[in-house]
């Protein structure tokens, strides 16, 4: 695929396992809208993937394919702009996992620190599935297919990145030349968003997320139910601003940085409510959300144009990873009719 | 696919590493001449496997594709009764083992005695390639994507097959009814064919194979240093027949069994010289390989007739394998446009 106008190649993406949330629009949807202007942005639905772990529940993985692709042109992911394709519906990237799987070690993605430590929170133990193991190498494929140069990932994916140029490089050496390029980890700039009951890891499971088509009343009971500073029990008394929820989200959401400066300065001399805070932030989400959820229910009633939108997308991205596919085979030397 | 004459389905196949010599005929080229009779035979050149490791000898792959299809050909597999095809242009095999990895444990892999017994004798230790040890899920693929039921093989091959039958016994169970069907083994009634140097292990490396297409001069040398009873010291003393290569070839190959009884009970009294024997196998050798080697060399002359009959089996067996893939991925109900 030419890439003619030099703009950078960005390939990015979700599992779908469930409706994204404000965790997700802060850690990159948001980013994302911006970067399609300046980059050839694709977006994986990585429904292949979402099965290494979710094996005995494709139906979740296939239902919310749709779910997050509503979610992405609700934030106002624009598909003239950003390729947005389904992960299984690519073939080519099960031909390249395959072939870097011979470039890899066990021991090295045993090794690897994301699978490490998310094999621990699944608890897995030994009984890894085979496909989870080798997923870093899935992804590997996903973004060399692309070519992408760019993959913007937690600071906790950075061994994924790592891992992918190891066998850009492999590859490159048995080829001969470097026909697949090396990628970069664009780093968020903000942290993860906790839940807003104040636990580190945001998630449907626990309950402590917000959807990105919450209702008015949802992210009522949301702000007020957030964790605030235990011990600040009457408005006069001073208050604690580090780990305090709502001052956390009003960092990620307010756009008027200073005002936001002021609230935590008066916060902590005392005098300033949590309920005063709350209804601030209450205010702000609700401006966020709101046009995103009425996008998204509009959105909704016509999934016909959605699934015309992943076609396309789709189709286009085939054409992209079979070429690379071919020139991979090709470099390599393997058969060919 | 129909199999409306319900003929049992085979799947059987070669590395293409090297080109094939007695041992191979021996232990499956002879029988398969046979079955192709009674059974849908698919005969896979398995390029893909064999990169597993041989990543960094694509081009030795590649070339053997064409040397081991001659072999094929030249000792009678008929392609209009047998379909031979390139493994690695059948992407639907790589969709169905990336689909099968989640549904089998690293633990499990790393039990498997085939594996764990091929590991040691590459020499990998820790470092095996993870295509490796994922070799079985891709046999399972393979042996599936056909929906074979016989699969020829020796008896360190089995666990293999209990690997095949457990992924089908779980992809069945997960998509809830028996769409895969379970293979079995079919045994070789051969033993594995000794070098002729009388090691147990027959390899091109070692220099002790007969190849297909191997000359009268070489059929000859090879006979003549073929491992006897080293105490068999003069003609009229008593000679050992176990562990003698020289009828273990005759057990193989000479059509009259019966008198390789009688030359049997001769040589145990004494009286037969190794050399009377020797030009009896040569002799039953050049009978054998004579006419293979000329079809051969005729076949040889014309590439591109032995590039289309590959070209029409692997056509016909991508659709075979897609078809497959089809019934799994919808069984699973993964997602579709």
């Amino acid at each position: 695929m030419s890439n003619a106008d030099q703009r950078p190649i960005i390939l990015t993406g979700d599992r779908p396992t469930g409706q994204l949330h404000l965790g997700h629009f802060v850690g990159s949807l948001r980013s994302r809208v911006g970067l399609q202007d300046s980059h050839h942005q694709h977006l994986l639905l990585a429904d292949a993937q979402a099965l290494t772990d979710n094996a005995d529940n494709p139906d979740k993985v296939r239902n919310n394919i749709l779910q997050v692709a509503l979610d992405y042109l609700a934030v106002g992911i624009d598909p003239t702009k950003t390729t947005i394709c389904v992960q299984s519906c690519l073939p080519a990237l099960n031909e390249l996992t395959m072939l870097y799987l011979n470039f890899v070690t066990v021991a090295r993605l045993e090794r690897n620190p994301t699978i490490k430590s998310e094999i621990q929170m699944r608890g897995f133990e030994r009984d890894i599935p085979a496909g989870f193991l080798c997923y870093p190498v899935a992804q590997a494929a996903d973004i060399t297919a692309f070519k992408a140069t760019v993959v913007p990932v937690g600071e906790d994916q950075i061994p994924m990145i790592e891992q992918t140029n190891e066998i850009v490089r492999r590859v490159n050496r048995q080829i001969g030349h470097d026909l697949l390029p090396e990628c970069k980890a664009l780093l968020s700039n903000m942290g993860r968003l906790p839940g807003f009951d104040g636990k580190a890891k945001m998630s449907k499971s626990l309950g402590n997320t917000i959807v990105l088509n919450a209702s008015d009343k949802d992210i009522k009971k949301a702000v007020n139910a957030m964790y605030t500073d235990p011990n600040h029990l009457r408005i006069e008394d001073p208050g604690q601003v580090e780990g305090n929820i709502v001052f956390t989200y009003l960092d990620a959401f307010d756009p008027n940085k200073e005002e936001v400066e002021e609230l935590k300065a008066h916060y902590r001399r005392g005098g300033l409510g949590d309920g005063t805070v709350k209804k601030r932030l209450e205010g702000i989400l609700k401006e966020l959300i709101t046009p995103i959820r009425e996008r998204r229910a509009e959105l909704e009633k016509d999934p016909d144009y959605i699934m015309d939108i992943l076609k396309h997308g789709t189709d286009k991205c085939r054409d992209i990873t079979q070429q690379t596919l071919d020139e991979v085979k090709s470099g390599l030397g393997l058969f060919k009719f």
